[in-house]
């Protein structure tokens, strides 16, 4: 072994005290992956003290330890607050260790106290039924990001930086994990934190060299080009790379220390006004053996700094003794007996490494605990007025842009907009007059409002939207992502995993709810008509209705007003995934701003005025859920009541999808007997924005499911016209009218011929429009064949 | 403008004509987004001429068409065969008018004649109701790649050019789509092409600027960065930049013929052996302004070079005389009357331009012309053979394997596998028997089977290995992808944009339909139990059934042989995304050989041999579709037949979910009067892989659908034994015997004995594993209760 280098300004002593710490890290994190009992080798080991299913990532725990450790030393140094983002998958033992040395996790789970009974219990519970996964998930304090599945760390990261000028995250970026597009795209962040108002983030690229059965593309790239990589993307490389673990110490030291440095320069140049816009930033790569301090070898193949200590390094410890005493070694190769003392409590030589102030694993932002609610202004100084329904178009996301406008200005610190190139798309450019589109890559006179410290994200990437989002979210702040329906299905994954956090956090009652993920979903199948059947995908909602009922929500506002209502309370909202659908193109109103609001409250609700069936009787209910589909019905219901005049229809609107759900489903579910109130027991054709069978999922155990016939999508898109969309799916106002005159049994006799008198009129539309290359005047503008609706005030 | 400069090797007149072909094709492409008459200007240009709805994007047009003109250039100089990928999206225009002055696009579409009507006809159906979409859809010839959702253009050239060692892959990237993850990732490529036996991929980034509001990325960091970026991922750069047609033609044909030189000497190279494991490859920038040679400024404000060159450039063309007057001199600044005679026909300086053997849009690998069907080897030789069902046990993803090793030696150049690192994770090693992973980075002696020329294709980027086989199967091969259940909805966006590709290709009979994507979803949800609710979601197959019927299929082999009888299936099919989701740890068996070929013939079956209902009078009907929940469901079988003798229980297993629509809702629907054959009327208890919702969503129709009663995974996941997340979900043994018991009337005095005896096994077992840390010996190796089922032969 070398003798420990150290420069001027790193004593010896300190770092031999890291790597005790170190060593201490490494002990609990093997004790978690091995041991259920004699936690501190006080016996021989035997097989009852190993777990009989062993379970753990050893691969990436010594770097992940070893980085801690020295970000640990900055701390005391500079007192710099930290954050600390787990990119590799499967290292939770790492943390768990540094939060129970640190005392944080005895604080959050009494149970696992800081001594021998509780050091047994923190290795029994890793990896155990009725204990804890083996990533970073919302058991462990100080942790913001679960790294089940891979790439979504630096997006993390860099989203718990913004806004919080005084905070430095920092980021294990696994190299397995840096194959993942997400990731990939993720480099990108210099073009877009503000040094001046954002805190910052400091990737630690882990180039351990493996994954789990293969070398990693960045572990064995050129250096050279490893290198142009990421100062292609404007990082600023330092290299931290060895296998004694003195003289990777001392580098570490000294590196960490220059990049801190460098970070401090560049947030003072930055708040002085006269850095660069975009400064390169301090990147660290440490390339350490992976599974480095572990068995070298064993049955005579190598494991050390190979694949095969990705996982559990000794399989067969419980029966093969030989491998038992290789575990042994391995553990007493820390020497517990100078970390721990007889009660197992941590030496005051490890003890006094934790940081004075609030140390990584007990940072507030990280449990949600610095959220300041939103400074909303009135949704009804937004709405749209009108005399009577039906006679005033407006564009909803429009107006909905003027609330978020006057919201962003009433928060100008803690509310952000996301989205993929799509604000001005999306009609929501009222946002642009407060602020501008981020950018800190070089600008042109002829760009249009971008600005250094804009509080609008822009990147044509829906992964780096939502995991920005995510990390600003899952810090305390709030944040909407606006994005294309079809298109949505980008991240699905990264919202199961979303939400999954959401509903594994309300079992730590030391976590607060975090304001909710919003997603205004616009652009929506039934008006991308023009781009073709590509952009026409209404899954989203299903997928996210397919998680836990805690905390996912789908809203499908009929109008503006609605909307606006919708969303004030999304934003006022926490720890849930609202999903809103609403269109951008000119269309009819209907509710008025007291009557949104109630609607909105409600869910669901009978339009009376609408309806013919107010003295009783009702023959068919028309259901609908979507702006379109709104639309259709309400015309469908004017053609009934010009060829049907006696007919007793029901218009039903659902706003909140999961009112529709039986109460024992979800929590917003209205009861059999309230359902019953609303959709009556006659037939119900329902005019749904998304796939049909999303409401056969939800409502089919309700009174009458045989008699609910739903027309939605159906995957018959193409580039067309927008009522040729409706058309084709089956939800337009004329084939509504067929299916409602169908279930009637009195209008038997007449069948034909209000069906030969609807379908013709459909046609005429349908070759209009494929004559023309445009819808007729009198269907093009989203008209209602009788503006004036029925009343029954 | 300056004076036409031509190295000695291209004359000026020769850039010449391409300038006149490029004017040709903006024309044509400037004529599709506006005109539906007139297409000459053989008149002054009227409103009636005018679409009514302009829909349209302009902006990347002149880019592609001088990139197909230049590519055409060198094909005609040097006959190399090429493809063109076109990832800007809506840039079909440019395509279309490629294609038609190929004479190509009349080929397939006779309407389309290479005269003055086809030409009226080429524009009008252009992004117009029962025409053609903005993108290069399946409707255009040599197309393999949409472009309606951004990001996947590298991963198709590098897919198409893997075994097709003569090809060009000419990859038009346009720098908005290059912010995405996927096409962050995909420019990794030079570390997985073999310039020996691969064709070469040719990058073009296309720098215009940008997005559709916004500068992108990569054309605003520093050039130096873009450099570094590009040659860190493997990259040569080579540099078109300019706004004069003239300095860049001269340029563009320098640098191709250059690209090319280098192409030829590197597989020169390669293929005696003799040139580095990964070269760097040419990748060509091309800088040229946004909607070049369009108009310069629209009332005051500035277009050309601009983001407002994104779409549409003049909005108002129908009603403002002056934008028309505009778009008139916009097009007869290409001057058409050079371009076409007076019937519409390019002149001969044009169409002589038109490479001699076959050209980019009639490459028969584009249409699925170069397939050739796999010889397979045959499934028996390697089902698991037994006396009785339920004795012996198998890892069905490794008997899988023999079977995929052996079709591999069987087509050495025409199937591949791919995965995120996972084909040993899921026990598919046998394949590495045969070939290795494929590696052209660095490799050490330590690393386990890597291979220049590996048929096994690991990253972990889902979007590379579904980009990949997307490109390799697109262009007639064939593949499968294997990945973790959960994680597969990385890549939910991907599949949506397959899926409507091959549907929308089943409509232009001139395409012969393509090798199906196959995928083997394996670590599964429910064995998922280790590494905690993360990985825990089956969510893929709902999504892949809200896809057109006649494109997609979900299949759940029970065991082994079955496994290996569908996959052989699959693998013969074309045209079709396969959903395979198979177990790969050790269960019972269950078929032999013959019957599981029935079964998975038929789809789905009454299991007699396990069945206590032969003499009739089904009391109830225990159904399955999984391994894991098949298994549960035979020991709740045998859980009944000890608790209650006399019960007459029928056990149905479910293969290919798609059986349990109606027939008119997907071609496998069986009638109701089968679906009535083998559920009979009794109740029925239904363990399910997946949510229990899409059991209801494709049977709510069915005869007898509320006494249908699902029982699959509703989100309750956690770490913890496999037996427990079945009990956590109430798919387990126990309760599936308490549902069953409690649907019998005559049991209703039993049923509180009954339910108390299955309900204190349930939590025996259960208490046992959170005590123990894994399942009880009697369930934790997924035994059946008792062993020989009842027979009844």
């Amino acid at each position: 072994m070398t003798t420990l280098v150290a420069d001027e300004r790193d004593g010896t002593a300190e770092l031999r005290d890291v790597d005790a710490w170190w060593r201490a890290a490494n002990y609990l994190s093997v004790g978690q992956i091995y041991l259920m009992d004699n936690p501190l080798l006080t016996e021989p080991l035997r097989p009852e003290h190993i777990k009989p299913r062993l379970i753990g990532h050893w691969g990436t725990v010594p770097g992940v330890t070893l980085t801690y450790a020295h970000l640990n030393r900055v701390i005391r140094r500079t007192g710099q607050r930290m954050l600390f983002v787990l990119g590799p998958g499967h290292g939770a033992a790492a943390l768990n260790a540094a939060a129970w040395l640190e005392g944080t996790y005895s604080e959050v789970h009494p149970e696992v106290t800081r001594d021998l009974a509780g050091m047994r219990e923190l290795f029994r519970q890793f990896s155990f039924p009725g204990g804890v996964p083996s990533h970073a998930s919302p058991h462990l304090p100080g942790s913001i990001h679960e790294g089940g599945e891979l790439g979504y760390s630096l997006a993390h990261a860099t989203g718990a930086a913004l806004d919080n000028p005084d905070l430095v995250v920092a980021c294990v970026i696994g190299d397995g994990e840096a194959e993942t597009g997400a990731l990939a795209a993720s480099w990108h962040a210099p073009s877009f934190l503000n040094p001046g108002t954002d805190g910052t983030v400091l990737p630690i690229l882990h180039l351990n060299g493996y994954k789990i059965a293969n070398p990693t593309l960045l572990s064995r790239i050129p250096r050279t080009d490893l290198d142009a990589l990421l100062t292609g993307h404007g990082w600023e490389p330092m290299y931290v790379e060895g296998s004694d673990p003195d003289e990777v110490h001392a580098r570490y030291a000294t590196v960490l220390d220059e990049a801190m440095e460098r970070i401090q320069e560049i947030r003072d140049f930055a708040r002085l006004g006269i850095g660069p816009s975009k400064p390169y930033l301090p990147l660290i790569v440490l390339r350490t053996p992976k599974g480095w301090t572990g068995p070298a070898a064993v049955d005579g193949v190598p494991i050390e700094g190979t694949f095969r200590a990705h996982q559990v390094p000794l399989a067969a410890v419980r029966e093969n003794a030989e491998h038992r005493a290789l575990l042994e070694q391995w553990l007493r190769s820390y020497r517990p007996e100078e970390l721990f003392d007889d009660r197992g409590r941590p030496v005051d030589r490890i003890s006094d490494q934790n940081p004075d102030g609030p140390c990584m694993s007990a940072d507030p932002a990280a449990h949600g605990h610095t959220t300041v609610g939103l400074r909303l202004p009135r949704p009804s100084d937004y709405t749209v007025g009108f005399a009577e329904p039906g006679t005033v178009r407006a564009e909803s996301t429009r107006v909905l842009g003027g609330f978020l406008r006057d919201a962003l200005v009433a928060n100008p610190h803690n509310l952000l907009f996301f989205s993929p190139d799509e604000h001005t798309s999306n009609r929501l450019d009222a946002i642009l007059e407060v602020t501008g589109r981020r950018w800190r890559a070089e600008r042109y006179d002829s760009d249009d409002r971008l600005s250094p410290d804009g509080r609008v994200f822009e990147v044509l990437s829906e992964h780096l939207c939502q995991g920005w989002l995510e990390g600003y979210l899952l810090t305390g702040r709030h944040g909407v992502f606006t994005t294309y329906e079809a298109f949505a299905h980008v991240v699905d994954s990264m919202v199961v995993q979303h939400a999954k956090w959401l509903y594994m956090a309300t079992q730590f009652p030391w976590r607060s709810p975090i304001p909710s993920l919003n997603y205004l979903i616009s652009s929506h199948v039934w008006r991308q008509d023009h781009n073709g059947a590509s952009h026409q995908d209404p899954g989203f909602i299903d997928h996210v209705l397919s998680k836990r009922p805690e905390v996912s929500r789908v809203y499908l506002p009929p109008d503006a007003n609605c909307l606006v209502h919708v969303f004030e309370h999304c934003l006022r909202s926490r720890g849930m995934v609202n999903v809103v659908v609403a269109g951008k193109q000119p269309a009819l109103q209907y509710l008025d701003d007291q009557a949104a609001r109630a609607h909105c409250e409600h869910g669901l609700g009978v339009w009376n005025w609408a309806s013919t069936d107010l003295r009783g009787g009702t023959e068919v209910v028309l259901a609908c859920a979507g702006d379109v589909p709104t639309q259709e019905t309400l015309a469908a219901a004017a053609l009934l009541r010009e060829l049907v005049p006696n007919l007793a229809v029901r218009v039903v609107n659902v706003v909140d999808l999961a009112r529709l759900f039986p109460p024992d489903r979800h929590p917003h579910g209205i009861s059999d007997a309230a359902y019953s109130r609303v959709f009556t027991d006659a037939p119900v054709i329902f005019a749904f924005h998304g796939y049909p069978w999303l409401i056969h999922r939800i409502a089919y155990r309700r009174p009458h499911h045989d008699r609910l016939h739903v027309h939605g999508f159906v995957d018959n898109g193409t580039t067309t016209t927008p009522f040729d969309m409706c058309a084709l799916n089956g939800i337009d106002r004329f084939q509504l009218a067929v299916a409602a005159v169908e279930q009637v049994p009195r209008l038997v006799d007449r069948l034909d011929e209000l069906r030969s008198e609807l379908l013709a009129r459909l046609d005429a539309a349908r070759s209009y429009a494929l004559r023309v290359g445009d819808d007729p005047p009198e269907i093009s503008e989203w008209s209602w064949p009788n503006s004036t609706a029925p009343r029954h005030e």
